[in-house]
């Protein structure tokens, strides 16, 4: 079926034709995160091809539409899929491998050696399988991923219909896909030109963090970035050892380092972004850098707690990410949600701070924001691609319901999200997901696990 | 059938004849938080009427018990049930009614008006049920609690089957069930009296805190605890208010002004312990006085973050605790888990501290001894209560699993929970509460929950 974008009231106004479109969501409670930040209460949302023609209320949308199929949604709450900032897919393989330790140690005697001995493209095909199922049935539609083998990532989130930013990792040392920084330029080069243009997936490049590139590295990356017009997805002062490594070497913080070899620009989205200075925010924004925060991730490695009041009183699109689930140990991001809310309410001793309208919008459109996408996701509004989510909020944890946006904080989890649509495809329906083979999917990443203990014995 | 408990070598000296008990839990992973926290892989627990009567390797137990029912527990996790330290039940009905603000604004705009208006026997009576309802479902088998009208709380808790410490408020102010605190004492007095000797229900006093009580109700508080050889239920120093008041009136610390009037000893479990320096540890220590942690309710109320590692290191019981869902906003233990150590990791910027085992130990067993149940309940161990709850590790977010203690505080939730068991008495199986009508008691709460809109529009 063609796209179209429907204006409402013109159809209103001729009842007796009404257009039929593929999909309709009717019934429930329809959080647009709009501009309005309009809520309707028995709302629905039309569908048609891979976008959204009609947003309003459920009378309304009756009386100009019909569809091809009709979901019910009453007592539920349809929302735009979450956009996930910040993630390391594969990396589900090693969740739980090594809990509780001091960062070097997680790093050089678990993750590292995993990675050297562990990480092929089937390893990255089947890990990605894993994650891309566990993150439908949270209802993320949108990922942005830094790791090895993206093209392998990109060939099942191709698969399994959902919509992702992938970037190619760069970094000094050897990597598990690259040898030297040049070869992982050049598969950068051609992931980012195999990818192009495609509807759901967008290629970029990913330079691991300042203290681990060079300055030659870092500038090279900017100019492929430049050259293909694809976002740069870095780490940025994650930990305090970031900000001392670059005041050594260069004097200067970490974000004003990369300030003054060029390298920010609105195309950028950093990571994490935690030991910041307001000098330092005032860069981003005046760059149009997109920060991704990950709260669960800082608070289990200890990273510390970014100024996330300040990025969003400076104006600085910020996002939630939940990190790879290494650090996590999950990627849900109503976690993510409620770990930001709660977090920021006790560092500023403040309960207001980060609202749950506030943790919401970050896991949406702001997400959208900060990723460069936020003409064609993060919210439920006309002419948007159908990327929706449909929550159940029928648990006893979950009862009574005073407030949706309160509840889907502080109250509800991944498990409640009952179908999740990307690029108007239903990947999941009645929390059944039909895009992947999930025993097949579960059975080998199960497999894949006992490499995976046997490397860091 | 008869209490007994059994020697297990002794009974697989005769193998020929092996003893029949009620029920046999087999093939899971057991965490049995016993002194050694063994960890039994392909275990099995044997249950015969209220009691545990045999723990150990599958093949071990299997030698020496029948069972009536044998429940296979291959590939899920088999550990004691949660002991959460601190709740207001019936609070549930006033979950998500009010977030995001001032904690003052809070209390005297919402939940004051709300439980002024709507607090009676009837409501409490629909809370608690709806409260115990999401215990059971998330693998709560003891809780502690503190409001108004225990007594009708009690009458819930022991139709619904669960084991609770319930402690009837008492407060200087005008409260639901008293105008005056020696009407509150005489209501304590009567629900002691009442409920002394029940198997899974243990009556307790519960002064509010020592900033809204006078010094007079506070001594025959525990005068009444002593006679009665009951716990006493506090509120201490959660937030640096009632510090700065202890200090203005008596010119002393919230906990040294309670150790100058003999307030403390070892039946005082004290909620939330935010504000305490070295020397207020040290008299908690020495009292005997058991902590209940609440991470997620001091956060989101912004109260500060309590100093666990130093009651760790200090040799003072912690337990955990929700608080009541209205600063929480569910009674999920593995939130609570969760929270406690990502939040002291940050606190304290090590990834070390408060591990996942801690966490566990503090949900469990640390609960049992901070609220003097510890030889009944806590860990699983021949002898004790069969307090028992098997969790499914099947979900993509589980997958795969190198360390199930890790899974359990880190990548898992209520809803994983698929068998609850309280004093031998099965109240979940498969996910299906048994000891409650589910529908009618949501039903009930969302009729209620019109009401309470109504009180604080």
């Amino acid at each position: 079926m063609a796209w179209c974008v429907l204006s409402l009231s013109a159809a209103s106004a001729q009842p007796s034709n009404p257009i039929e479109v593929d999909l309709l969501l009717t019934g429930g409670t329809v959080i647009t995160m709009d501009r309005a930040a309009r809520v309707i209460t028995n709302g629905a949302v039309a569908v048609d091809g891979a976008g959204i023609v009609a947003v309003g209320s459920a009378a309304e949308v009756a009386s100009a539409i019909t569809a091809l199929e009709i979901v019910d949604t009453s007592g539920r709450i349809v929302l735009p899929g979450f956009v996930n900032t910040h993630t390391h897919a594969p990396m589900v393989m090693f969740r739980g491998l090594a809990d509780d330790v001091a960062l070097k140690e997680w790093l050089e005697q678990y993750i590292f050696p995993a990675e050297a001995k562990t990480v092929t493209p089937e390893f990255v095909r089947v890990a990605s399988a894993l994650a891309v199922l566990e993150m439908i049935r949270s209802g993320t539609t949108t990922f942005v991923d830094m790791y090895y083998f993206e093209e392998v990532i990109a060939e099942v989130v191709a698969e399994a219909g959902l919509r992702a930013v992938l970037g190619q990792t760069v970094i000094q040392f050897p990597a598990p896909d690259a040898a030297r920084p040049a070869d992982a330029l050049a598969r950068a080069d051609a992931f980012i030109q195999a990818w192009a243009g495609h509807e759901r997936i967008t290629p970029a490049v990913a330079p691991h963090a300042m203290h681990t590139l060079d300055e030659a590295t870092l500038v090279l990356v900017r100019d492929l970035a430049m050259r293909h017009d694809v976002p740069i997805l870095i780490h940025l002062a994650e930990t305090e050892d970031e900000l001392r490594i670059a005041q050594e070497r260069y004097g200067r913080t970490p974000t004003s380092y990369l300030e003054s070899i060029g390298f920010w620009g609105p195309s950028v989205l950093a990571a994490h972004g935690v030991w910041l200075s307001e000098v330092d925010i005032d860069i981003l924004r005046r760059r149009g850098v997109g920060v991704s925060h990950n709260p669960e991730s800082n608070m289990k490695l200890a990273s510390g707690s970014a100024p996330v009041p300040e990025y969003l009183a400076a104006g600085v699109d910020v996002g939630l990410g939940t990190d790879g689930a290494a650090s996590n140990n999950d990627l849900d991001m109503f976690e993510a949600m409620r770990f930001a809310s709660l977090l920021h309410k006790l560092q500023r001793r403040d309960p207001k701070a980060v609202s749950a309208q506030a943790s919401l919008q970050m896991a949406t459109i702001g997400g959208a924001r900060a990723i460069g996408l936020e003409s064609e996701i993060g919210s439920i509004e006309l002419g948007k691609r159908a990327d929706l989510i449909v929550v159940s909020m029928a648990a006893a944890r979950q009862t009574p319901m005073y407030d949706p946006i309160s509840h889907l904080v502080y109250a509800t989890r991944g498990d409640d999200v009952i179908m999740t649509i990307v690029h108007g495809r239903i990947l999941m329906r009645d929390g059944r997901v039909l895009s992947l083979d999930e025993p097949a999917v579960l059975a080998a990443a199960r497999r894949l696990a006992a490499e995976v203990s046997e490397a860091v014995r």
